[in-house]
């Protein structure tokens, strides 16, 4: 390994971890950091995490012959919304006191080294399409299946970001008006229907309207309890109801992607977040739904397909962005 | 007038007119000619139509001084789906007989001139990007309210062709799933709610189940003759029924722009075809609901719009394809 090769920083803020990552310009990984990250102790807390992590991977790296000057910069992806451009997150959910945080010019006055600043999601795809599942097409609609349901779109090769940054909030995009009431106060949003929270509400909608499932034993009687990993479980066991509730959730999703495909003609969706672990279970009526609802010229060469990179896509991501904002990339 | 300026020439191909125009690099119209389609008479018929009305303008503009030699190729906005990069048109609903045509070469051998296709709905939201009424904007989402609902997406002041030049399909996203059947097979898209086709549609519906209306004796009784036009008239008047239908497309087409914006975050959104006819009957609906079922971020600073062009916004965007393809633009 040459010392005068360059390398990047990607961060991954997240309100459960803080990942770091320092890798080289073929996206390797050399060195890792990942900490608890300890958002409901304050925005200062989480800020000196953020500095500490930072300084662990650049000593890691120091320790691997790689000089703080031979680092290009460091990217984070962050929830949002927030300014690329400026390095402002206006508000994050997950991060409770962050608002009008302007972490680019905080992080670079404490590290003394160039700061990019870009949505998570979008840092996902972003990475997908740099080094994960994505590294052949230039063209792709990234969903990130979780709590929520977030977006990234890269479009010839470039971050969708729209007017005010706040593009691919795909999740919120109506499939059903006048439909299932969404977190965001919409009803009928996709997010209502197919991420972890959706599968959840609509399985314990059913039981309480009737339905039998090996569920309800599972949780001893507290429907409170379950999980959209338990419905996957107790599809794969047979249970009735809940392989009902998953083909119901791959014909969202697929309505979802449909509509994507229609609008935007990528040429890959990819999947990410903990939902995706149900595989095949998920992704078989996914596919089968996106083909039917979509029109057949967009749809027929478009490729459905998992997120790579795993719990590192954020940060890697994040990396990313500063070799796309400095034009390497 | 220098003679040494260049020109170029715009062809709005339709089912029902063709508008060839020459126009120069400031978009302003040198000289026009607008023919009824012969489309039912055949593939041959129509292509010999389009030779001869590019003919026509160039010889009009050679009365003005202008040679052939400073006319730097001819646009062709043609309906889809269509391949812009080789200039065939696979298929096109209102040109009967057209399958497979290589438009592109069949003009350039007849014309000896560089001739580019462009998706008619695309060639539009370029034209009105260009002088229209995002003139000001580089991110912006044109609907094409007629017969369908079309589209065409501007990004960074480029057309969003897509993977396969299929993109910008907005009028078959889906927003009520397992709604009214749309013309495409699928159930629940836009078109099927907001076209003028569709305006119609539920109003027939309505009167069938017994609601009372002016319409019925507009047209004597034979509801078949009702026109979206019609129920714009009786709305103005009052008419109960036609106001509730008109404030329910307003709905339906807020949907389907609050997902635009939600998905692309654009700076405008321009609503072009007959039906914008109706102005603030249509309008006013049409901006509340997206301000309502859009995220607050994303939709706030969007200026919802008319189009500027009318009916010479397909010609003009197709001479604005030949300055981008020719990177003059």
């Amino acid at each position: 390994m040459k010392v005068t090769s360059l390398y990047i920083m990607g961060i991954d803020l997240g309100g459960t971890n803080i990942v770091s990552l320092l890798i080289n310009k073929k996206g390797e990984i050399i060195t890792r950091d990942k900490r608890k990250a300890l958002a409901e102790e304050g925005k200062e807390k989480t800020i000196s995490q953020i500095v500490e992590s930072a300084k662990a991977v650049i000593e890691k790296g120091r320790n691997k012959g790689i000089s703080f000057q031979s680092i290009l910069g460091i990217g984070i992806g962050s929830p949002g919304p927030l300014n690329t451009k400026e390095g402002i997150i206006y508000f994050a959910p997950n991060l409770p006191g962050w608002k009008n945080v302007p972490l680019k010019n905080i992080l670079e006055k404490k590290l003394n080294i160039p700061v990019f600043l870009e949505n998570d999601a979008n840092a996902a795809a972003l990475g997908e399409w740099w080094i994960g599942a994505g590294r052949d097409v230039n063209n792709l609609v990234l969903f990130t299946l979780g709590t929520g349901i977030g977006g990234g779109i890269i479009i010839n090769g470039e971050v969708l970001h729209g007017f005010r940054d706040t593009a691919a909030e795909i999740g919120h995009m109506i499939i059903h008006e006048e439909g299932l009431l969404c977190n965001c106060g919409t009803k009928g949003c996709l997010e209502a229907y197919a991420s972890a929270t959706g599968v959840v509400r609509r399985t314990i909608s059913a039981l309480k309207k009737g339905a039998k499932s090996i569920l309800t034993e599972m949780v001893n009687n507290h429907l409170k309890e379950i999980t959209c990993k338990m419905v996957y479980q107790a599809a794969k066991k047979g249970d009735k109801l809940c392989k009902w509730i998953t083909e119901e959730t791959g014909r969202y999703l697929g309505i979802g992607i449909a509509n994507m495909v229609n609008i935007l003609n990528p040429e890959m969706i990819i999947l990410a977040g903990g939902m995706i672990e149900a595989k095949d279970l998920l992704f078989n009526p996914v596919i089968k739904y996106a083909q039917k609802y979509a029109l057949k010229a967009s749809i027929e060469k478009v490729k459905i397909v998992p997120a790579h990179l795993g719990d590192n896509a954020g940060a890697i991501g994040a990396a990313a962005t500063v070799l796309k904002r400095k034009g390497n990339l």
